[in-house]
């Protein structure tokens, strides 16, 4: 391939801000390809599309708590001023658009169930995997307190992780069920300790402890704590364990919860596991919480996480009703780097099914049949660069396209073309109702 | 359906930033399927997809002529700083970013065929039709001269209205062509004339004489200019009376190009109207333009228009060499706007494809039933609220799914579910089976 060495030179000189990225088309179509997936599943199971913009009033966008100045969320929100002075946004999340949405549409029908992908941004420290502008994927149910809502994102992650072929670990557990426990081993400051114990699995008893301490939190209620948690068996038998240990009202309601959730999941064909110590970082949790991670633990963060958040879209709208609400995101970065570290991922430079080369002085007659395959349906494409045979055969090569056309005065004058697998290297001399045949199989 | 009075209230309250709007399902749905229709044609013609981000650097973005501190273009760019102080801005169109990754990646195979659909700001005036935040469907080729690759976009124009069932007006014309008409009538400041030059179709005659004298224009050599602009006749006649008319070179070299695009549109299958007179506004076209009308006129604004823009990209990326590049952009809106008022749009709330409600204690059941359907591939949804058959009745019908699938205690006994067309009214008590090769047909 030719490039250009002005361009090769300045190239240096082009910059972006640090934490963004292009996607070029091979990156774009897996992309793209993991999009499309989710998509066809959120459907399936009656999730609809919303679409809100990226600007939002400061106002708005900060009137949820945990983003008062000073917060770190708050710090790393973009802000701007347009022309007419207003303090605006860009969005950090999807979730608390979704609440504006239903505090400015009481008449959308309940329940609510909707699918939305888009960028958020936040200005943050970059790391290996943490970007400034990435894009979200969350699926929630507004309006609905049944455990059906919950266990439909369970069956869902499992649907959606056997289409990518992906071996995973549906991890369960309630914020009701764990914040009794842990007033049942005398902790108070429950949402603390949570953060601690959420690391159990991660660290061990020893990396719980040692965060709990530089937290502040009693260390024998903690020990008390882990001792709770660290029970072994089957998701039923947990249940029955746990309903003997604990007498907490708080917790029973979680329980409960659970065993509704896991009768629905399981009669939706749902893989999942009952991991005690599961809280996840989010403070407006408020029943079941979910998290799914790699199985051959490749990649060890999480593929994806939700939980029912009952209280914020009343909040939010200033409502004395609760709203109740329960959903999930999915990481599009984490499935990508996923499916690559599994050798899941098809990855192609085009979508290009033929390129047709012109051999000769027959560019009218190719432009024709490139006419006519695009007519059935077919993914064509032809020499713009009035390029020779063997440079636009390898330019077909370093897309990856599957298959070449040869046209030329010879095969025309027999109604034939010349295709040519670019696989195998085997050539056929056919008519073209054949190679439309054979590409649309 | 029940709402909340105090959301009824608080939404009074709750603000969006001017000019930016939330897609609900309905619209979205609308949005989604022109974008898939888009996509679709786009890949049948070769393009591969590419991402951008919303931020770039301000000194990048505004490195193009015609973005320097007091412009319009500059003052509608939305401008912010991040943590570490960086002036950087949101993209307000996506050419100057495709030339960007040109000038970073020379190791892309040319030509270049992308698409980008994506979301520009401007900080501009609202008004009807005109939003602060909005998406572009674009289309380039990057590194070919032939007139090929715009013959292509007319073709595609053709296959997309096609599919979206809109009769529209493809017209074309050349800059070159243009320019040295202009020239020959005496015209000096051509592009100042061009932009005179392009309400003729719209405001006639006087229209642009008006608007030429206030530009301050010679109305000598203008109107010499619209009398060589009013010829009558087919495209291949315009072309011949324009060839005996002009001699200047620019002109000469303009009218080869129309003649060799028309050639390549004609055999691709397109149909198209020269208009001499179109100019399209943007300063940076150099060859080529196009635009596309909704040919009763419900709509006037344009559907998409592109154009040749040769010299653009080498100049962002400090080349002495051209690179050349042809592209037409897509107004989603103003296909939307169409396909409404053509009464072309099937508005659905929903995609799903049936709603199951469970009659009495039969909820284990509906729940395994409905996930049969799913695994079937089916778009299923079912009831999350508890509520009266009556009820989810009228839920379903006022999201407009096309069937309700009853399930009870007595057909259950005989294998068998009720499955009520929500068009017709008509119910039928059949297997699982049965309904699943009903609803996949």
């Amino acid at each position: 391939m030719e490039t250009d060495k002005y361009i090769e030179e300045n190239s240096k000189l082009m910059e972006q801000p640090k934490g963004v990225r292009d996607f070029l088309p091979e990156d774009k179509l897996a992309r793209d390809y993991i999009i499309n997936t989710l998509v066809r599943e959120f459907k399936k199971y009656g999730y609809n599309p919303l679409e809100t913009p990226a600007l939002e009033l400061l106002s708005v966008a900060t009137s949820k708590g945990g983003t008062e100045p000073g917060t770190d969320t708050y710090e790393e929100i973009y802000k701007l001023t347009d022309q007419g002075k207003r303090k605006l946004v860009l969005r950090y999340e999807l979730t608390f658009q979704l609440a504006r949405v239903i505090a400015m549409n009481p008449q959308i029908p309940r329940p609510f169930k909707r699918y939305q992908i888009g960028q958020v941004w936040r200005d943050g420290p970059t790391k290996v995997g943490r970007y400034k502008e990435f894009t979200q994927c969350d699926v929630d149910v507004v309006g609905s307190s049944s455990m059906l809502a919950d266990a439909e994102i369970l069956a869902m992650y499992n649907e959606i992780f056997k289409e990518f072929n992906l071996q995973v670990d549906v991890q369960v557990s309630n914020r009701k069920f764990l914040e009794g426990l842990l007033k049942s081993a005398g902790i108070s400051k429950a949402k603390e300790a949570m953060i601690s114990i959420d690391k159990l699995e991660k660290f061990g008893r020893d990396g719980v402890l040692n965060d709990a301490r530089e937290r502040g939190l009693d260390e024998d209620s903690m020990i008390k704590a882990l001792d709770l948690l660290e029970q072994e068996g089957t998701n039923n038998q947990l249940i029955k364990r746990y309903e003997e240990l604990l007498k907490d009202p708080l917790a029973i309601e979680g329980l409960k919860e659970l065993k509704d959730l896991f009768n629905y999941a399981v009669k939706l064909g749902a893989k999942f596991r009952f991991n005690p110590s599961l809280a996840r970082g989010l403070t407006y949790y408020t029943g079941p919480v979910f998290e799914v991670f790699l199985k051959s633990k490749k990649i060890t963060s999480s593929l994806c996480g939700g939980g029912r958040w009952d209280n914020m879209i009343g909040e939010f709208a200033g409502s004395k009703d609760r709203i109740p609400a329960v959903g999930t995101t999915f990481g599009l970065d984490t499935i990508y780097d996923a499916l690559k570290a599994e050798g899941q991922l098809k990855s192609k430079k085009t979508s290009t099914d033929v390129f047709i080369i012109p051999i000769g002085e027959v560019k009218d007659e190719a432009v024709q049949i490139l006419s006519e395959l695009r007519g059935a349906g077919i993914k064509a494409d032809i020499d713009l660069m009035n390029r020779s045979p063997t440079k636009n055969l390898n330019f077909a090569d370093s897309l990856g396209i599957p298959y070449v056309l040869f046209v030329g005065k010879l095969e025309l004058a027999k109604k034939k073309v010349k295709l040519r697998d670019m696989k195998s290297g085997k050539e056929k001399i056919i008519t073209i109702k054949e190679v439309i045949k054979q590409l649309l199989q």
